[in-house]
């Protein structure tokens, strides 16, 4: 984990959230993290906006604690970032870490999940 | 499923375990099973390998029983065939099947555990 924690934001006056650093994601938490319909639209959703999204951006049908739950899960494995901006909680994917650690991975999967899409007739 | 199961291989004389047809295979689903230590390590020998291998010609510090529910995993999500040929139960990757659907991703999981496994010095 970097040292941004919680509760070193809340003692900084900013609120961060912990973030595994490049060097500790892990292949097989990074294809967890993925496994997971909800979580494999919220990636799709991120890399194919321009900035990054806040999480109500992002519709799913599952609660809210289910999406933040999901959130979780992308941050925590290294899938995402989260950070606050002023009261919203803003998501983008980690692009570079993931790109330098797993070339091309990110990108097959985007790809396996719109061919996926597309022959469901869920697009 | 395919209707192959294992009721009707016995009722027929052989021993044949159910798989799930190409088209029911799911991304999410073959993410999960990849994501294991394990599990990765199994696809990588089956990929390295020009023929199918038994359970036992993958070295893996588990015992008896985690290996065969990793294989099991790993067959029912739709990554490995496994087919009893005599006693042994053979395992292949299903390359064309998973090629056919997500073109690339294979090829992209295994290039990510090996650049892993080089970075962690495990090679």
């Amino acid at each position: 984990m970097s040292p941004e924690t919680s509760a070193v934001g809340a003692a900084s006056g900013t609120r961060s959230l912990p973030h595994p650093d490049r060097e500790d994601i892990r292949l097989a938490q990074v294809l967890h993290a993925l496994a997971d319909p909800m979580r494999l639209r919220i990636v799709c959703a991120l890399a194919a906006a321009e900035d990054e999204l806040n999480c109500a951006d992002i519709e799913l049908p599952v609660s809210k604690s289910t999406c933040t739950h999901h959130f979780r899960v992308l941050r925590e494995h290294g899938v995402i970032q989260q950070i606050y901006r002023g009261t919203a909680k803003m998501n983008g994917l980690r692009r570079d870490d993931l790109d330098a650690l797993f070339p091309g991975l990110i990108d097959g999967v985007l790809r396996a999940a719109d061919l996926q899409a597309r022959r469901l007739g869920e697009l």
